[in-house]
């Protein structure tokens, strides 16, 4: 595969295919069985405690031959919230906990602790991390210098042109263009914006054509026709998440599994409803209701620790309705059994 | 481009590439012009009288010497809407009206004449069109059955897998595959499900295993890159709209293809505001207000009918905040000048 010679050298890797952090879905195992075969594993850690990252980190190291990519969450935690909203959006949690008969805590404001990226970087450096990717915008200036100097490859996120092009002025070393065929998070930043919806197929080339540094394909992506197209569009590598939601190192619940397998390609919107940011999921009762019930939604991070026992709950339970079913538009055609053997038939597909 | 004979025999082209029919933008000469070179230009004709449609198809027949394919909109027309909202809007758009100096002509709900599509087809079986492309819906059993008898090629329109699967079971002979990249109308008609909004590069693999017909690949298409992508993702030929907006025979006022030349892959949007049916365009004032007025918006026809005179007052006064600017995600990406050569550019790309 010449033409993927300069980001395969880039990231160290032999197959121009990256597993995509999937934030409780993907687990050490599944990072390091695509590492070791040759791709490149994604271990999430957005949003988590420094101790939460360092353990994972530990976890995938223990299992892990080659190197791997840590992902982050590069956005500005907000300091509070519309407390109204957050009331409101609590009687609205609590009448769905009643229902389903699951225990309800109320909380104020300041009882939900969240991490930033920030405090995570300082572990990255100590631990050596080679590829650091991230999503939700651009990390600081001086986060970018502390990796630049240590020689980090780093990855961000864009959901539009200009979003490239940020990342490209602000030193990124390679840039994942998300489709919005994507499951998951959107990584959209440039919040003065409509939220960007573009088709990969659009996309990607008019990415490929503005910036300079390799370009990632991601969304929807399944096959070797999928991983082809974007390779003749200009991509270097592909991202791939949602093929490995049924994969046996898969953290997702047997209800998850089941739903996407289940899944078509119209089974999934966007909806704010479990985290407070945009995010692809199979829709579900939780996603309907909280539509229906038109109240506002608290602006990530604070939905997300308003729905965090929730969705906890559902995932330990098998509670279809509860879970965010993060799943992109192709995710119906995953397969079940090992991330190795996923990850290698697509290797073999793309060499024939 | 032997791949594609099955495709071009059928459509009696030299080359796999169909210009879109965009009512208010395709013209005649528009038509001829891509036919003439060998590909297919398609006459939109959807919901126009008997007598208007007679005659666009006697221009076009002037200018032409080849096969051109002629666009209905197959869609049961509704018999009545809610008059209450038909009144609403009404002030709505007599609100508007009045801010832009425009006379503005109060109706009943009766006052307004819908022409279906079957109103057209003996107008096309007696001037022996050989190819008949169709959205909105699938045809009836009868108009099918009228157009099989004289050797019509059909071609219906999906925006999801179950609708091409409609679509081949009732005797269709191609299907454009339309990604959530288009401009203009979504072709979604399985109304009970929500609108598919399935990027390309997923949808259309889906639909090329799952149907045997031939299939045709629409939405952000703009160059080789994007083409060869389609053609190795299973599409035998491309269907490109929003790349003749700024042709010299479009109809488009320069406001509109200003508006294209001027826009970015996040420009546009899914709006119903225009006619009650959901339709990428280029946000302007109108959608905005319109969306912010929270209105209830009555379903085509109605919604198409009333804003009729306004739109067209925009068009013919350059008012870009009053027109439907229809554009697909690659729409900026459109070149000004006659569209043969457009057209030629695209085909010379190909045989690179």
């Amino acid at each position: 595969m010449n033409s993927h010679n300069k980001v395969s050298q880039l990231l160290r890797i032999d197959h121009p295919i990256i597993q995509a952090p999937m934030l409780g879905v993907t687990t050490p195992n599944m990072v390091a069985a695509i590492s070791n075969e040759g791709g490149l594993g994604s271990l999430p850690v957005g949003g988590l405690s420094p101790e939460k990252t360092y353990q994972l980190i530990q976890e995938t190291k223990s299992k892990c031959s080659k190197p791997f990519s840590v992902n982050l969450f590069a956005h500005d935690i907000p300091v509070s919230t519309d407390t109204d909203e957050f009331n409101q959006m609590q009687d609205f949690l609590e009448t769905v906990c009643l229902e389903f008969h699951i225990p309800f805590e109320r909380k104020a404001t300041t009882d939900l602790t969240f991490y930033s990226y920030e405090d995570q970087v300082d572990i990255l450096i100590n631990e050596n991390i080679p590829i650091v990717s991230f999503t939700f915008g651009m990390m600081n200036a001086d986060v970018i210098d502390r990796f630049k100097r240590q020689g980090t490859v780093l990855i961000g996120t864009a959901t539009c042109v200009d979003e490239a092009k940020v990342l490209e002025v602000c030193g990124v070393d390679a840039v994942v263009v998300q489709g919005i065929e994507a499951g998951g998070h959107r990584g959209s930043f440039l919040i003065e914006k409509p939220l960007p919806q573009v088709g990969l197929l659009s996309l990607l080339p008019h990415i490929v054509d503005t910036v300079s540094i390799p370009v990632i394909a991601a969304g929807g992506l399944f096959d070797r026709r999928t991983i082809q197209a974007t390779f003749s569009l200009g991509a270097q590598a592909v991202q791939l998440g949602s093929i490995f939601i049924t994969a046996d190192e898969s953290a997702a619940c047997e209800a998850y599994k089941e739903a996407v397998l289940n899944s078509d390609e119209t089974s999934t919107e966007l909806t704010r409803a479990f985290s407070g940011r945009w995010a692809r999921g199979i829709r579900n009762a939780f996603m309907e209701r909280m539509k229906s019930s038109g109240i506002p939604i608290p602006y990530y991070t604070y939905q997300n620790g308003l729905t965090a026992p929730l969705r906890a709950y559902g995932q330990t339970h098998d509670l279809v309705d509860l879970i965010s079913l993060w799943a992109g538009q192709s995710a119906f055609r995953s397969k079940r059994g090992k991330s190795k053997d996923i990850f290698l038939s697509l290797v073999q597909s793309l060499q024939r």
